[in-house]
């Protein structure tokens, strides 16, 4: 008898009666029912979740996982790869737009390595895990091995049993690592059967002839990988990157331990998706941020029924969507929270 | 020779050279240029408005104003006229959706009575300046008089003289009054020369056979109104609200005053509606914080080609929309404020 791995096990379930309760509480705060809209939801479904009726939020966490793509060897970025570890610094020095988003929005923020092509073990305040010195690239042969893919999967994993242990309650990917546009791409096309032409974009910001390059050389990588596409894991292993995975298994995992999830964009939608074909009860964890102006976005979004809370054409990945949508939720619960009923307030209701 | 009314007179001049500075800025940081998508315009028209190439928020202030509406008596709402007073008092004890908001995003709120249907001078914490008890039913005749109409709009000029002395860096208008959907549609009408029909939506809660009921009040309103309709000031004065006047007067004011203002829903925008064609220049000074779902709203916003910042499906009013909306601008400005460069950083930009 063959055992299913960790990734495959069940996620956490969700908590309808606690819903319920929330949805009734909704309906005696002062104002017309379902007139806070899409906040009401986001707070009921924070209830189903944490299974509390008022649900609060206390230890919200941005992982930003990193990671080197082969790939770039075929000029597929706009920014040398050096920017990966270079971003890495910045991350930890504040510098960075998720960094000034913690801050800002008051979340936890910590940063790991799943394999950088330079070298940047000395590099304080960040979790060193590499896997490898970045993926093979992926348009001659697979970007890793099937060993690789299950380790990548299991930093993810890791992770999210330190978050859960310290207590956090709402769980934010970002990523970095120039070229995984490129693995998002091609990765979707392999898990979709899409053409990957219509899931390519600008990325960093490559436009005009460099674009058509891109995409030449992601439609030539997804034939190549078709030919040993077998299941949804073959994605990872044949187009992916060390990072998606890592955010793929901490997603498998954050729904396993009952963690709420709040996707980010292109890249992290393309690690949801991949845990999703993985696991499908994943899904039930999983609220979206943003509509992210890279294009192949909102097929992913399609793909997997979302709908995200804003859509302001940001384009920059490190888990800056999550980081600014986040503040969605806090008003959502704080509205949920904290608003009078009709009947502490002596406000009348609607009439018959 | 006659001298133009106040509310007539130019909006203070927006600063190209401190959005100059502030683009510059902008394309320093680290990320690709643009990544950010809306929330570097925001920062940059925020350069602009304040004439700061690194603006920053400290005192942005939310006015609900209220009224009540004499066409309730054609049974267009579904609240009673009570719950426009019960509401003030809500609001003032802090239980309602804008109270929670102003408490969560760090903003001060006032409630001015424009003018209820009930008495309610003894009620502590609201400025009370009614023009009268609650406008005439103006689907038999004009809401307001002339001079009712100019002594709403200069209640909110007056209250904006108070916040700019104060030090107010940013103003939100919300709205109470049972009814003021109607008025606000009829307004529009009356101003876009458009059929009420398509600008006429469920308000509180009206649905079915009500909602025909409502439109038909309101067709035969502004039917009876475009008799008498030569300039924007008549749509106040047919069809309008005191609290709606006090809006439009109260944005028109922070234009010249220089407040950049955030406005809410389709009540506000209405309001802003009416600012603009009372003064065209007042338009740079409006940033608009959320599409409704009252249906009118996206015809309104197309009017005064607005793109709000968020879509939430959210029809409460209040200002709440504002409320939530204004987290994104704080969130904008500490990116623009507080990113590192790419020199600060040393993270090497985008390869020729």
């Amino acid at each position: 008898m063959s055992v299913n791995p960790w990734w495959q096990q069940a996620a956490a379930e969700l908590n309808d009666e606690a819903r319920n309760l929330a949805w009734q509480h909704q309906n005696q705060l002062t104002k017309p029912p379902g007139a806070l809209g899409r906040l009401e939801v986001l707070a009921t479904e924070l209830a189903a979740m944490s299974g509390q009726s008022r649900p609060e939020l206390h230890h919200p966490h941005c992982i930003v996982f990193a990671a080197d793509h082969g790939v770039v060897a075929q000029g597929v970025s706009a920014f040398p790869q050096a920017v990966t570890v270079e971003m890495l610094k910045n991350f930890v020095a504040g510098g960075a737009a998720i960094s000034v988003l913690a801050g800002q929005n008051d979340f936890q923020l910590s940063v790991v390595n799943c394999g950088t092509a330079q070298p940047c073990d000395a590099l304080q305040g960040v979790v060193h895990q590499p896997v490898a010195a970045g993926t093979a690239d992926f348009s001659q042969q697979p970007a890793m091995t099937a060993a690789q893919a299950q380790a990548a999967l299991t930093i993810g994993a890791g992770q999210l049993d330190l978050l859960h242990q310290a207590g956090c309650d709402l769980f934010m990917a970002g990523e970095m690592g120039i070229g995984n546009t490129s693995a998002a791409s091609a990765m979707a096309a392999l898990l979709l059967d899409l053409d990957v032409a219509g899931l390519t974009g600008p990325g960093t910001g490559v436009q005009g002839e460099a674009l058509d390059h891109k995409t030449q050389v992601l439609s030539a990588s997804v034939t190549r990988a078709q030919g040993s596409y077998n299941q949804p894991l073959d994605a990872l292993i044949e187009v992916g990157g060390f990072e998606i995975g890592a955010i793929a298994g901490a997603y498998i995992r954050a729904a396993q331990l009952g963690i709420p999830v709040l996707v980010d964009g292109f890249i992290t939608t393309s690690a949801a998706l991949l845990a999703v074909h993985l696991n499908p009860s994943v899904r039930d964890w999983l609220l979206f941020s943003h509509g992210s102006a890279e294009p192949g976005h909102l097929l992913l979004l399609a793909a997997l029924q979302a709908q995200p809370l804003i859509n302001l054409d940001m384009r920059l990945g490190e888990g800056s969507g999550a980081g600014v949508a986040l503040s969605l939720i806090r008003q959502a619960l704080a509205l949920h929270n904290n608003m009078a009923t009709f009947a502490q307030a002596g406000v009348s209701g609607a009439e018959d």
